[in-house]
């Protein structure tokens, strides 16, 4: 299968090179993300794009220092709902009904239940349930982007604190997830380019109830 | 591109009509997931693939009673790791030196690393943080089974806690996840199949920072 290739060759590059990503492979790789399934269909998050190298100049030392920051073409950011708010859950069920065009009354009584369930949750305990979604999108911008043949290294070490500050984030009711900056491997550099991929054996990974 | 068309296409099916999936199929939406990056590649979580009618059935009304759980051709459960070990921890990095051939000082450093700080953490953290791993692998056998003209839905409505004692997951140090049967739509019976997907706009969705 074509995209198990895609899969095989991608790798988390640690040193990129500088080079500019095309905008049309960026919107494919956003539009992956945006395409994903998510809880309730609620999106309970959203993605920053750090095309600004002095932003980038800003994350890195709060993220191990790594080079990739600023050595990538676009720094995303995945930022969950900080919580699900009586707001946001309306928000997507009235775009529901906008775009579909009619009120169904099941969805309606789901609406309702998910207003009773998600604001009166512990506020930790709903960004935990909205990040998950995030890397859901996450996920599917990682594929998309080795799909595309474009470079992706997931980045989950970095303060989340400061970098919620630097990007402004709680202000807007979010907190950062996780990161993937988008370019292309500096393969000189690289010390992982050559080296095998490692997994667990599908026998060790899956057990099968026959 | 392919890719997003595929993307496109896929929904949750909320009705599937007990068509077999073929092994090659399921195979490959499997070493999809089993391929997907984690956290210092520690691939902390396992697949169980429910192929048996009766646990499917004893299944089911833990789930909210979904047909999809015992419609579906296999029905997917991701497992995380309930916490991490030393064990665990080593084993990986015993894997990782095997398959490679050779010892890295640097690796090996971080193996220490690693060692100091996860077996130390709350289980309840080294948890939400080995489930989000999970999500990743979750979210490429999503697109993988997408990619393959196959029905998959995402499902997180269950009783985790039931669905472990079902499945034996605490003995094994598991707690489960998601799920995903995958499986066909059963186009007549299901009326989410004909309805505009709906998702946020590009502009609502992403902020790009120039």
């Amino acid at each position: 299968m074509e995209l198990l290739d895609k899969l095989n060759w991608r790798y988390a590059a640690k040193a990129m090179n500088g080079k500019k990503v095309s905008q049309d492979k960026i919107d494919n790789i956003i539009e992956a993300a945006r395409l994903a399934p998510t809880s309730s269909g609620l999106q309970p998050f959203e993605i920053i794009v750090v095309k600004n190298q002095k932003i980038k100049e800003q994350i890195r030392p709060i993220a191990w220092n790594q080079s990739v920051i600023t050595d990538c073409s676009h720094l995303l950011v995945f930022a969950a709902w900080d919580t699900y708010t009586e707001d946001r859950i309306n928000y997507m069920f009235d775009l529901t009904n906008e775009i579909r065009g009619f009120k169904n009354e099941g969805w309606e009584n789901y609406r309702q239940k998910l207003l009773q369930m998600y604001p009166q949750q512990d506020a930790e305990v709903n960004f935990n349930h909205a990040a998950r979604q995030a890397y859901i999108a996450f996920s599917q911008a990682i594929t998309a982007a080795a799909y595309e043949g474009v470079d992706a290294t997931p980045l989950e070490g970095f303060d989340a604190d400061k970098l919620d500050e630097i990007l402004d984030l709680r202000a807007k009711g979010l907190r950062s997830a996780v990161m993937l900056p988008i370019g292309y491997r500096d393969a000189d550099s690289d010390w992982l380019v050559n080296l095998v991929k490692v997994r667990k054996s599908t026998e060790d990974l899956v057990t099968v109830i026959e």
